[in-house]
C-alpha cells in the first residue's frame, strides 16, 4: 500500500483511454494538432476567460517556465520557504530565469500572508542596483503542507505584488485537490484573485504526465522558451489528449475529491492513535502527522509506504492518490493502532 | 497521407502496450521504479557495455542534455551548419551549457569529415583567452539530410576531437534508420567509433514520446542537470516502458528498417517523375527532391503532406515512418507521375 | 615600436590629468558623485538627443551588456562574421543575454549591407519556435577591418532591422577613428541613422580603461545587469573622470584623427615596398596589408610588433594609435623597403 | 567628512604613483605586460606558496568569478545570510555560476560557525536530484558587520566542508582589515585553513580600482570565464600596478591597520555617547552602533555622512578607511556628545 506521494500512483483510466484515442493516424506535430488546437478553449471555458496554454510533463517544467515568463534574470521572485521552486526543483527557476533569486517567506501550512509579502517588500530598495529587483511572486496551492490559500488571502497577496509592480504565479501542482477543498470556481482563486500565470497540474491527480501553464496575461515568446528548454513535444498530442480528459467532464475534481475524502479518513482515524499527532489543517490529500517511532516503523514493516519527512523528528507524510481506496486508508489506520499498542 | 515528418506519426502498438501494462498499482516515482532500474543493463546489453541511460522526452532536451555534459559555458561545440542542435532548437544547447558557441561545419548530405573539423579546429588558438575553447564535437547519425556515417568515418572524426582534447555526441535521432542502413552493431558506430554520450531517439521511430541519453564514459551529476531543467519525470516507468519495449526483440531496427525500405522505394519511384530529382544518398528513412512545382502543388492537392524544405527552391522532404505502407508510397509516386504530365 | 595594437598604447596625458584630479577626498560611490552625474548631459550634448550613459572597463563588457538590453535568451543577433562580439569576446554576448544566437553576416571589409541583413532575415522564419527570434543587429564602426558604415548605409541597415522588429548595437570600440574620418556629427552616424545603444569606446584611444555604453532609448534595468555583471564601479569617479576629459573639447576626435593620419601615412608608404599589397579601403586608423615573408620577419627582426592576422597567409595588421609619431611611421616604411630588398 | 563607506575614499598616493609609472610607452595588452608577469610571484611570496592571480576590478567580480570557478550551476554555495555575495551583488553568483543556489546561513556578527554549517550540510540530501549539490563554502573577511574569523574558526568551518566534498571561498574584500587584526601570516587564514580560493580586495583600502582573485589550486579556465564576463581588461598594467604597489613593502598592511586603529578610537568615543551601544566587536574598520535619533540626526546635520543600516532601527554603520585621520574620528565623537545633550 502506498501513501508515499501522489507521484506513485498509476494513470487514471479515462486518461489511459484518451491516449489511446489519440493514437489515430498522422496528425501535425509540436502542437499544431487538433487536440492542442482545442485546449485554449477549453481551459478558457473552465476558467471563464481567454487564456493561453502551454502543456508541460512536469511540474518543474511548468514552474521555471512560468517564473521565467514574469521575472527578469535581475528578479526576485517571492516564495514560502517550504516552496517546491525553492526546495524540489534543483535551482530550475534560477536555470529557467537566468539567475533570479528566490527569496522565501515563512508561515505555518507552507502559507504566507499578504503581510509578510509586504514586510519582505518593504525590506528591499535600500541596495538600488546592488539587489535584484522585486519581480514576481509564487504561492503554491494546495501547499506543500497540504493546506489550502482562501480566494481572499490569495487576493491581498497577489494586491501587495501588484501594488509592488510585481507578477504573480501559482503552482498548482495539486490545484484540483485545493478546488475541490474551497467550492469554489477555479477563476475565483486565480486570475479573479490577481494570478497572471498558473501552473495546472494533472500528473500527481491521474495522468501519466501532463501539466499546464495557463497563462492569464499575454507573455512574450512562451512558446520558445518552451522549446529551448526541450519542452515542446513532437508528438504533442499525447500531452493534449491527458490535459482534454482530464478537465472534461470534471474528471480532474471527482479524483480530487476522491483523494482528499480518504486524507480526511485518515486524518481522522490516525488522531484516534495513541500518541498521534496530525497536523493540522488537512485540507488537500496530504496528511501530516507526528507518530510514534514505533508506529513508524510498524506501518513500515507491515509494507505501507509512507514518507519520513526530512528535518522534522518522527514526522511523516501520507498522501492520498485519487485511486486510495477505504480500505487502504482503513488498514494503515488500524495497522497504526496495532503498532502503538505493541 | 503524410510524408511531412516522421514526428507525425502514431505510436506503435507495441510501445502503447509497454505503457498499458507499466500502468499497475504505485510504483517509486523519479526513476526509482523497476523498469528504469533495467535499461542501465538493457542498453549495456544492446550496445556491448556499460552504459548509464537517461530517459528524456525529447530530442531536443536529449540533445542539450548531452551537451551541457560535455562543453563548459566557455567552450565551443562543433557541428554540421544544418545540425539540428544548431538549427532546429531555438538555442537549446545555448541554454543548458549556458552559453557554449556552436561552431558550424560543412559537408554534403549534412556530414562532415574529420578533415574538416580538423581544418576548423585549427583555425582556432591564435586568440587564447578571447575564444571558446574548443570542447565537443556533435555528429548525427543519419544525418537531418538522410545521409549515413559510416563507422569509420565517426572514428576518424572523433580521433580528430580527442586529439584536440574533446569529447564526442551523436545525435541519433534517428539512430534505428541508421543502424538498420549499416547492418553493423550499435557499438560499431558509437563508442567503439569514440562517441561519448548519445542521444538515442524512439519518438520518430514508434515511441510516444521517448529517448534515451547513453552515457558511455560517466559524466559528473546529469541527473542533477536533468532534473533542474525539468525533465525528470514524476511518473518515470511510463517513459521508461517505452524505451525498454522499443529495443526490445529489436523492434526499434524492424521499424527502422521498414521505414527506410520505404524511403528507397520512393526514391525509386520519384526518380522515374519527369522533371523530378532525388538528391541521392538516401541511406535512411527521408526523400529528399527537386521536383517541378506542379508536381508539388499536385501532391499537395491530392492530400499528401509534405515538407518544402526552406531555403532551396523547389525542394521537398518526403520522410517515411515505420507505419507507412506501400500503397502510401505508390499513391505518392502514381500521383507525381500524375501531376508531371498534367 | 608597437603597431600591434592601440590596446597596448599608454593612456593619455589629459586622461591621465582627469584621474589625478577626481582623486580629491570622499565622493559618493557607485556612480553617484558628481563627474558621473555630469555625463548624461555631457553625451547628451555631444549625440545632442538626450541619452543615458553607463561607464564600464572594457568594451566586451559595453557589448555584451548592451545586446543583453536587446536582445532575450531566444533571441538572434545579426552581426558581421569578423565581429569582435562574434570572435573575441569568448561568448559573452552568449552569456550575457543568456544563451542568445549570433548569426553571422558576410561581407568585405567586415561590413555588410542592408541587403545581406534582409536576405539572413528571410531566411528565418519556417522554424516556427524551433528557431530563435530575430531580435537585434550589431555593426562594428570602424569596422574589424578598419572600414567605415557611412550614415546611410547604417540607416538602410536600421531601417531593415526596424521593418523585422529588431533594435540595434553599434560597437564603436574605435568610434572616434570613424568620426575623424567621416567628418559628420556623432548622431548622424548613431540614433539619427537608427541606432538604439551605442559601445562608445575610449580605451583605445587614449583612455586608461573606459567605455560607455550609450543608450538612445530607454532600457529596463540596464544599472541592475550592470552591477550583476561585476561592472559597477566603487570608486566610479575614476571611470567617469576618464569618459569626460575623453570627450571634452574634443579630445577624442583630435587622438582620433591623428592616429587615423598616421595609419594613411603607413598605408601609402608601405604601397610602394615591392611585393606589399595594402588591402584597402584604409578608413580608420588600422593598415591590413600582404607582405612578403621575408618583409614581416624583417619588421620584427628590427623591432618592430605587429600582428600576424591569423587565417590569411602573409597577412599582417599594423595599427596606429594615437600616440603613433611620424617618425615611427616612418621608420616602418623604411625598414619594410630595406627588408623587401634583402 | 565622510563615514558612510570606505568605498568612498580616495586612492593612495601610492596608488597612484604606480598608475603614473606604468604609463610608459607601449607594452602587451590583455595581461602580457611585465607588470602582471611578476604577480604570481609577488602573491606567492605574500602567501608562502604558489598561486595564480587574475586581476579585475570590483569585489562582485572578484566574488562572482571564484564562485564560478567552485560552483556548478547545479550546486549550492553555503555562506552567511548577511554575506555580500547574498545581498549586495544583485544575483552575481547566480549570473556567473549559471543560476547556483545561495543557502544562506546565521550566526552573530555575520559569523557562522563549522556547526552551523555542518546542520546545513546534514539537512541537505534527502532530496536526491531534485536539491542542488553542496558545492561550495565562502566566507566573508572581515564580515560584512566588522568581524574576523580566527584562522582556527576557518580552519573548522573548511575541514566541514572538505569532509562534504566540498569547496571553499573566502571573500577578502577587507582582507588587509583583518590580517592587521589578526596579526598571522596571510597563509594562515587562508590556504593553511583550507581556503581554496581568495578574492583579496584592495579597492576599499586604497586602490583605485583593484581586486585580485587569487587561487591557492589550479581551476580550469578562469582566464575565460574572466574574459567572457567582460573582466580581461586591455590595458591589463594599470589594474596590475596596483596590485603591485598595495603588496609591496607592506602597504596594504599599513594601511589597513590605520583604518582599523581610527574605528577601534571610534568605538571607544561613541561608548561613552548617552544613549549609544556600540556593538561589538569592532574588529577591522567598520563601527556598527545603536544611536540615539537626535544623534543620528545631529551627526548628518553636521556635514557626517554615514550609512543607516537598513533593517535595524536606529543602527548605523561608520567606517574609517585608511585615510581617515585623528581629528575626523574626533571631531564625531564630538558632535555626537553635542548631539546627545541637546
Amino acid at each position: 500500500m502506498n501513501f508515499r506521494s501522489d507521484n506513485e500512483s498509476p494513470a487514471a483510466t479515462e486518461i489511459m483511454a484518451a491516449i489511446a484515442r489519440a493514437n489515430e493516424g498522422f496528425v501535425h506535430s509540436y502542437g499544431a494538432d487538433p487536440i492542442t488546437a482545442r485546449l485554449d478553449e477549453l481551459f478558457g471555458d473552465l476558467f471563464e476567460t481567454e487564456v493561453t496554454v502551454l502543456p508541460v510533463i512536469s511540474g518543474t517544467a511548468a514552474n521555471a517556465l512560468s517564473l521565467s515568463l514574469i521575472c527578469p534574470p535581475y528578479g526576485m521572485v517571492f516564495c514560502h520557504q517550504h516552496a517546491h521552486v525553492n526546495n524540489d526543483e534543483c535551482s530550475a527557476p534560477e536555470f529557467f530565469t537566468g539567475g533570479a533569486k528566490l527569496r522565501p517567506l515563512q508561515g505555518p501550512g507552507a502559507k504566507f500572508t499578504a503581510n509578510a509579502l509586504r514586510e519582505a517588500i518593504e525590506m528591499t530598495g535600500a541596495h538600488g542596483d546592488h539587489e535584484p529587483l522585486p519581480a514576481a511572486v509564487s504561492v503554491t496551492q494546495s501547499t506543500e503542507l497540504g493546506a489550502v490559500y482562501r480566494p481572499e488571502e490569495i487576493a491581498a497577496i497577489t494586491e501587495v505584488a501588484r501594488a509592488a509592480g510585481m507578477a504573480t504565479h501559482m503552482d498548482g501542482a495539486r490545484f484540483g485537490n485545493a478546488i475541490a477543498t474551497l467550492g469554489c470556481a477555479p477563476a475565483d482563486v486565480t486570475w479573479r484573485a490577481g494570478i497572471d500565470v498558473l501552473s495546472f497540474g494533472a500528473t500527481k491527480n491521474g495522468a501519466l504526465a501532463a501539466e499546464a501553464v495557463v497563462l492569464f496575461r499575454p507573455q512574450a515568446e512562451a512558446g520558445r522558451r518552451r522549446s529551448r528548454a526541450g519542452h515542446l513535444l513532437s508528438k504533442m498530442r499525447f500531452l493534449s489528449a491527458q490535459l482534454e480528459a482530464y478537465i472534461a467532464d470534471g474528471l480532474w475534481l471527482r479524483l480530487a475529491a476522491a483523494a482528499n475524502r480518504q486524507a480526511a479518513r485518515l486524518a481522522d482515524g490516525l488522531e484516534g492513535v495513541p500518541g498521534a499527532t496530525v497536523q493540522r489543517p488537512v485540507e488537500a490529500n496530504e496528511v501530516f502527522a507526528i507518530l510514534p517511532p514505533a508506529v513508524i516503523d510498524g506501518l513500515e514493516g507491515r509494507g505501507i509506504h509512507l514518507h519520513r519527512w526530512p528535518g522534522v523528528a518522527n514526522q511523516v507524510r501520507l498522501v492520498c492518490a485519487y485511486c486510495t481506496r477505504d480500505e487502504d486508508v482503513d488498514a494503515v489506520i488500524s495497522a497504526a493502532r496495532d503498532a502503538a499498542q505493541t
